[in-house]
């Protein structure tokens, strides 16, 4: 993949619930030409205001199925009784076409693209603090002190794989998160891989 | 040198005379924190305005000549009757003290560094084009059409080795290349190993 400089970058992006990974992305995707969100297939409902192949690829769980078994995915998970998955040709495709996609998925899912497409670059967001992490939890609503105490050790689970990860971003002050975020996408771009091109004809 | 986040990180930057690598570096380094030019060691005279330790550490041929000897350079240089040197010790201090370190070098001692540290990062800057190289080696003087046609030839040369680093930077915009520039340097400090020990805190 990264021998041809037209190929866009694979970006997995990680991090525990309450780590505003998902505000990030969706500025960072909004404000930077080039990189697009990966469309995952999913076999739960679709929910009003949802749209097919902008939100999800609704498909049913007979078709998921299918697609596992024939190797199409590049990570799947079960939560609950859903499936949702990452299709291979259509990531690899948007690579082809030079444009960088992100992939918003948790360390199972990024173990199992890493396998795939070892290429790929991985980033794992961190909120600030643990006290801070908890005050977002908890601001969401009002959720008992025991539906809190969960969702820090699955936090705390999750940020426990971040040495996985080629990047760390700790997100304390957004704009300053978001900026570093974007300096690794733009760092990227400036690889002499992709950047062989223009070369080659500046010295031709 | 990556296993412990507090070390910086080397950067080398090449460029042909004419890309502005020195009007990059110069106002990188003064916006920047964390990060600093190595001082070379020269044979070469003071001039009027240098101070010793700034702009170089000046030595004698001979203390030069017992410096290559003992193995202290990182990279070294003859350019016509004078000495030009990196000290390997006074790089490898400034990366244990957490400071991000650039060496204005050339592609042969880019290739000396880099067989004795190969995690340092190295950056190649062109011009956008051989028409606007040719117009800023022209515009710098009254030089002789022979003289700018062998600082093309030498540039040439140069450039001809831009495969070997790992990034490469279109100088055009001055202040879209100053910022690409800052974006490799502040993508690498969000490297997992430079972040390790925060999350560490984190989890504990």
């Amino acid at each position: 993949m990264s021998s041809d400089g037209a190929y866009g970058r694979l970006f997995i992006i990680s991090a525990p619930s309450g780590a505003g990974k998902t505000s990030l992305v969706n500025k960072l995707i909004a404000e930077m030409p080039g990189i697009e969100l990966s469309v995952s297939h999913t076999t739960r409902p679709q929910r009003p205001g949802e749209k097919a192949g902008i939100h999800y690829h609704f498909v049913s769980t007979e078709d998921f199925q299918g697609m596992i078994d024939e190797g199409l995915f590049l990570e799947h998970a079960r939560v609950f009784d859903n499936f949702y998955g990452t299709s291979r040709t259509a990531v690899l495709e948007r690579l082809a076409a030079g444009i960088d996609v992100i992939l918003e998925i948790d360390w199972q899912g990024a173990q199992q693209v890493r396998a795939q497409l070892p290429d790929c670059l991985s980033i794992f967001i961190v909120p600030p603090s643990r006290s801070e992490l908890q005050r977002r939890l908890s601001a969401r609503g009002q959720d008992s002190a025991e539906v809190i105490a969960r969702r820090m050790r699955d936090a705390d689970a999750e940020i426990s794989h971040y040495h996985e990860y080629d990047f760390v971003l700790i997100n304390d002050d957004f704009a300053q998160a978001l900026g570093r975020l974007r300096c690794i996408i733009t760092a990227e771009r400036q690889r002499t891989e992709r950047q062989a091109e223009y070369v080659e004809r500046l010295l031709g």
